[in-house]
């Protein structure tokens, strides 16, 4: 099999952190999701906590730059932030295609990122609303109606940060070469379809 | 196997059309694309060439309604002609689905039509843009500019009918089962991944 590079943007609860995390025991390679953000702090010396704070949060208003103390923190100070700790993910994202045989990365703008990437499978992972909302639900003690509000904000959350930091469409068909809703397929079925995919390029 | 309805949703000149005629052909299905309109049209008693006019086209103004002599025709003139050709897309598919063992359908909505069909299996096909221009100037004997320029119209014919009477999005990713863009997965690449998805469901 060749190496690939496998990016998974997906929608908030359809599962595609654990078809990521499947994927990548299958193929035998690096995740990267929440452990971007610590791969990036170490890089880059700003705090772990704050990139928990920005990820996959636009945050460009002057307004909400002051209000996150964006021009008052030490160190390089010539750039918002929210920008700086986009820039220090974008250079993580791609040290690690180029250190990697094989990684799958999910969200961050990382298709985008690596769009250049020889090797690189572009993936969205989607599901029904009423089977997200269940899981978001059950995972996080929420009531349905709470679940659906997060759903609903996690996904403007992640389209605005995406559709401002990249020139293409987050959830949009034709800005990934594969989606996949797991209503139909499943976890597994999705990360074996995955597979016969990059089996088959 | 068990039997499936394939519907297929397609950008202009995305390859979604002979993606279908494969998979018919491969599953021994029946296959409507353009037949579809001369099934509605022996089914309604209107004129082919009437659906040929009103194919994938919003037609919801009054004055392009009026343009297109919509209440002159004769029959029942009670709803817009572009209504009533709809409508006996709208039927036809229906009776398709009911009729059929296997069959792949591309466009017309089809997929919303028969959403609540139990073995649905609904199919988008991508292309990169580049790839769509070079095949349309191609196949309809065009320059690059004019091809795009066909394309974004096509495209834009599409989304809006497909908006206007369904409840979905055209080319968003969770409208859809499954989205596979064919500059990467080629013609016979996409077949032959949708017989290995039908396969595991």
């Amino acid at each position: 099999m060749k190496n690939y590079i496998i990016t998974i943007g997906r929608q908030y609860g359809s599962g595609g952190r654990e078809v990521g995390i499947r994927l990548a025991q299958k193929l035998n390679a690096e995740f990267y999701d929440k452990e971007l953000l610590t791969q990036a702090a170490q890089d880059s010396g700003i705090s772990c906590k704050i990139f928990e704070n920005f990820d996959e949060k636009k945050a460009n208003s002057l307004m909400y730059s002051l209000s996150m103390g964006n021009y008052s923190f030490t160190g390089d100070t010539s750039k918002p932030l929210a920008l700086r700790v986009y820039l220090a993910q974008f250079d993580s994202i791609k040290k690690i295609a180029k250190s990697e045989n094989n990684a799958v990365i999910v969200g961050r703008c990382s298709d985008y990122i690596l769009k250049d990437c020889k090797n690189l499978v572009s993936i969205f992972i989607t599901a029904d609303s009423n089977d997200r909302i269940e899981t978001i639900a059950e995972r996080e003690k929420l009531t349905p109606a709470q679940a659906k509000s997060v759903m609903t904000k996690m996904d403007k959350n992640r389209e605005s940060y995406y559709n401002y930091h990249t020139e293409y469409k987050w959830g949009v068909a034709d800005t990934y070469d594969l989606c996949i809703n797991t209503s139909k397929s499943g976890i597994d079925g999705a990360v074996d379809l995955i597979l016969n995919y990059i089996n088959n390029l």
